[in-house]
């Protein structure tokens, strides 16, 4: 029962299931963490744009997903007080950090997609022959 | 109705919901698949050992994880012919590419996790205040 030390913190260790770098990596690497991040690398977005952009989310998701990053630090949410209040998003400094390495990780899997149909067309040839 | 041109290939947009890239994102993107790639960039792993490594993931979730990366060319799966066969699971060169750019990444949240905890306590404060 005594708590945890911070040297704690010094020890993350993503495999561990309690460990706070778990949850972290939860709410980046989902799919819309990933989109969202990558999105807002290129620039800042309000609301509707960010979704126009990350094609195929719903509101709901992308309000969650823009909610947890904001909270974990990585997404800066503007209110500028005009009328009606105009809402825009943009990366953290460590927002940024990470979303650079999201697109290094979406550029390798764009340029493997004629890899990767090629295995699954053998993969499933072998399954059902 | 014109079949997809090859060149498609050359524009994979992991923003676009029907792109191929974005199915294979998913796949490696959810939490279990970074956290197997990862841990199968440490070294080959039988099924059970692999379980442990990945602490909290379910039989079925690793089942499925592992099969939808064999399917897309990433992990390698060896059944030796032993009584009882021995099944080892290892990374493909593109399953260890990608895995790469997934330790990067998990490197920087695990080193993030303090900043991340300040930012939460901030945003948790300023919610309830």
């Amino acid at each position: 029962m005594t708590p945890p030390e911070p040297s704690d913190e010094l020890i993350a260790d993503v495999f561990a299931r309690d460990c706070a770098s778990r949850s972290t990596l939860e709410a980046i690497a989902g799919k819309w963490g990933i989109l969202a991040l990558a999105a807002l690398s290129e620039s800042s977005f309000r609301f509707n744009a960010l979704r126009r952009r990350v094609d195929g989310v719903s509101e709901k998701m992308l309000a969650q997903t823009l909610q947890t990053l904001e909270r974990d630090g990585m997404v800066y949410r503007d209110v500028q007080a005009t009328i009606p209040p105009r809402v825009e998003y943009s990366l953290t400094p460590l927002g940024r950090k990470v979303a650079e390495k999201i697109v290094d990780l979406i550029e390798l899997v764009e340029a493997a997609v004629p890899e990767v149909r090629t295995a699954q067309a053998r993969y499933d040839a072998g399954s059902t022959g």
